[in-house]
């Protein structure tokens, strides 16, 4: 068997796991977003910020992925919500198996909005199907505005994508301009918010963002 | 043939192809460093510092990794050294065998100093034995201080830090302090430097650093 092989039978099998997982979320109603950015990008800065103003109304988890620690389901738990830790002992991503094994921590009941904070990983978490409705693609305006163009594999399959830590845009050179521009071209449809844990802004936005595709997955689930 | 076989074997070949490239780069004296980060910590930026403080004395080329692209080599050659992209269309880290191809395109004599830039990723550039004498991680003060912890596999192995980015640290939550007892419990021998790239402010130590490392290389080459 070539690694080419390999590679497909690997990609099939979280195919498979993932199409079931996907399947279980629907019948309960719950969103799925998937996060995937660079180390930290600020994706659990993001949501200690914006699980606040989700607020109680709604039933969130999260499943947070690393290679070692179990710091960042610490921060969300302080934040009440329950969050467990996958934690994948040098592995470059989530796979669609690990959400299945991790999601018995986290569900009592039926879930609103599953968050997945993917691998600190550009490139890997891409290829892998989590049975989420939404990949959302995290880019820190510290990183560099070229980085679309250099990672193009998920910011074309990102739904959305959120420009964090706006509030150090005054200290380095990032065009959002010029960004906007480039995931447009990977992607039309895509939305891209611009937001800062620290500031709290367009973390509403965030947060609506969540709301619209919840009340969406609800709605066609209902006319099915 | 089991997943982690075809691991261990594709790890095999390219051992077999760093040990012929270590062997290359012993006989021609040069020093080799392997500059491994996440997307955006500066690895570039932290070359087009480093080599014209490096100057015409030393015969230095880049080769430069990313998913697409060619913009870094573009930047590199800029500052009048032979630079060449390796694009990866996809995978996540540099090989030996992509070494040992790109290098006919930088080597017109025997280079005094080799910078590899791999792809930008923490975990899977790690486990990828290039020919180098040292790898070297990047981490900026604006992916925060945990890094360390939780990326334990390259920061392990580095045999030098460059924290990047320090003309932001007032804008920040990052204790440097705190980051190299992270890396002295990981890896008590590691150098660790801290620099920007905007204010000049370490790249004269980590320029030493090639120097006398490349000191103790003919040294030790001369003597064996």
């Amino acid at each position: 068997m070539t690694t080419a092989e390999v590679r497909q039978r690997i990609l099939a099998a979280n195919e498979a796991a993932a199409a079931s997982l996907r399947e279980r979320f629907r019948r309960d109603g719950t969103l799925v977003l998937n996060l995937i950015s660079s180390p930290g990008s600020g994706k659990t800065s993001l949501l200690e910020a914006a699980v606040p103003r989700l607020g109680a109304a709604l039933r969130i988890a999260a499943l947070e992925g690393d290679v070692a620690t179990e710091n960042d389901a610490r921060r969300l738990r302080a934040r009440g919500i329950p969050a467990a830790q996958i934690l994948t002992g040098g592995a470059c991503h989530l796979d669609a198996r690990q959400i299945e094994k991790a999601l018995g921590q986290v569900e009592e009941d039926r879930l609103d909005v599953l968050f997945i904070e993917n691998v600190g990983n550009l490139i890997c978490p891409t290829s892998f199907d989590l049975g989420e409705d939404l990949k959302v693609a995290l880019l820190s305006v510290t990183e560099g505005d070229d980085k679309p163009e250099k990672y193009p594999g998920i910011f074309s399959r990102a739904g959305a994508t959120v420009l964090t830590k706006s509030d150090l845009l005054p200290h380095v050179r990032f065009d959002v301009h010029a960004v906007l521009d480039r995931i447009r071209v990977l992607n039309p449809e895509a939305r891209v918010l611009l937001t800062s844990a620290v500031s709290g802004d367009g973390v509403e936005a965030f947060c609506d963002l969540v709301r619209q595709r919840l009340a969406s997955k609800r709605a066609a689930v209902a006319t099915a």
